[in-house]
């Protein structure tokens, strides 16, 4: 099949759903549950999730969550149509409606959208799929105007939404400690934009943290050679008690205290910061 | 005074102690309270903590907390000295010590050192001093030795601090939040080079982040044109359910979670992150 004889349907028009409806061009069939948010779009509105799915090959799902692609695609005749998933959810999710999809002997891939809405469609837009390898190179050409890294990271189409939430996790855990030290830099007086230059500078280090672990997380070896577990325990002590002092939330501080010191009591005190991540996955 | 007429004692030579009386130079003059960690420094080791402070103009106290400075120095006369106190503690604490040097009037400075030992004497090493800034300005000469970033932030003795545990606080979240990430990725499968690929990406947004939430911050303006808190809330919902589905401690994004959920309550969804460090900020 040419790319150019895929038609799509997106179903949902968020802003998300509405910024994929434009990168796939005026061909496109969009439906959307609340009339309305069609407007300004090149597309043609289907009347119901059954007349978008009858009009595509593709149909493109970006609603607001798992049980709503079910309800939306409840009533429709999927037959012929491949499926990609891009609604927002868990790796559990992702599985369980690709075993639906799978019931029902419909083609399918999950998908993550890494980059925000202005970036679908630019060289910089990041989407992440995961599924059958043959469905993927069937659809490939048509997803490719949704951004320039189009990735397809294997058969699990569980594996998309597995680096969605742990990356998910790292943005929402980073930015939060982010504004946190803005919290604690202000009741003590510090002016936002002049912490704002040095954090930037604690920032910087992260890219470089996230390769050095995953090469230590790989290797099973946790040497304290940059820094150590017994001096970050020393470190967000000292954070904590100045947190409080000032009448802030310690919450997040707290369970990052709880996981270091028991590193500590366990005697990886002398070991690098790599081995909380061991520590953090354990499952109890 | 000279600067090479002024003499330095370092008391406390734990690895920190220890790279700062090398930057000092030959001249320098150590204590430490248990023996032989002077072994393999070009320095004069001095019996007692009295006798250190004898043979110095400025005293720097680099030791384990705040209560050990004052025990170190409670027999000592300081008279004609300037203390230097790079321990690491709170504001509270460098506000504590720097009232009990006004009692002996005693010239202090607090600093905060940010750069690991390595740095310490090279172009890249970073202190922060605060204080007084006429005994900043007498021993600023000495002190320039420690590294090419030796600043001083103004006459408040507690700001050196604030600042360092301010810092701190961002990267002990940061890092935990990426270890964390590290977990759930391989809860879920991904080998941890695979993942630092893409949280690298996520870590490299650190530094702009900082930079607009601090102009943000100081506008107590909170515009939500690049992402929402109503989106966050939705992620963090995301991302806990998959941690808790892989049996993992979720103490971090449960905290983080709770005061995204009442920025929400609140009518903050359509707002930017940047609000976050004003829910964050709150005390009660």
């Amino acid at each position: 099949m040419e790319s150019s004889t895929q038609n799509v349907a997106v179903l949902g028009l968020g802003p998300m759903g509405r910024a994929l409806a434009a990168a796939f061009g005026p061909g496109v069939t969009v439906w959307n549950r609340t009339p309305g948010k069609a407007d300004g779009l090149e597309a043609t509105i289907a009347p119901s999730p059954s007349d978008a799915v009858a009009a595509a090959d593709i149909v493109v799902t970006c609603l607001i969550d798992y049980p709503a692609v079910r309800r939306t695609l409840a009533a429709a005749d999927l037959g012929g149509r491949t499926l990609i998933n891009l609604t927002s959810g868990t790796p559990d999710q992702a599985r369980e409606l690709a075993a639906w999809a799978a019931d029902r002997g419909v083609p399918y891939l999950d998908g993550a959208i890494l980059t925000p809405t202005p970036m679908i469609g630019t060289p910089s837009g990041t989407i992440l799929f995961s599924g059958d390898p043959a469905v993927h190179a069937t659809v490939a050409p048509t997803l490719a105007v949704l951004g320039g890294r189009i990735l397809h990271l294997g058969p699990d189409p569980a594996r998309a939404s597995a680096y969605d939430v742990a990356l998910l996790d790292v943005f929402a855990t980073a930015t939060n400690g982010l504004l946190h030290g803005f919290a604690l830099a202000a009741a003590e007086g510090i002016a936002p934009p002049d912490f704002a230059a040095f954090a930037a500078g604690i920032g910087a280090l992260l890219p470089e943290m996230a390769t050095r672990f995953g090469g230590r997380l790989a290797d099973g070896r946790h040497p304290g050679d940059r820094s150590t577990i017994g001096s970050a325990a020393s470190g967000i002590a000292h954070v904590t008690a100045a947190a409080r002092a000032r009448g802030l939330d310690t919450g997040m501080l707290d369970a990052a205290r709880a996981v270091i010191d028991r590193a500590v009591a366990e005697g990886h005190g002398h070991e690098g910061l790599s081995r909380l991540a061991v520590m953090w996955g354990r499952t109890g």
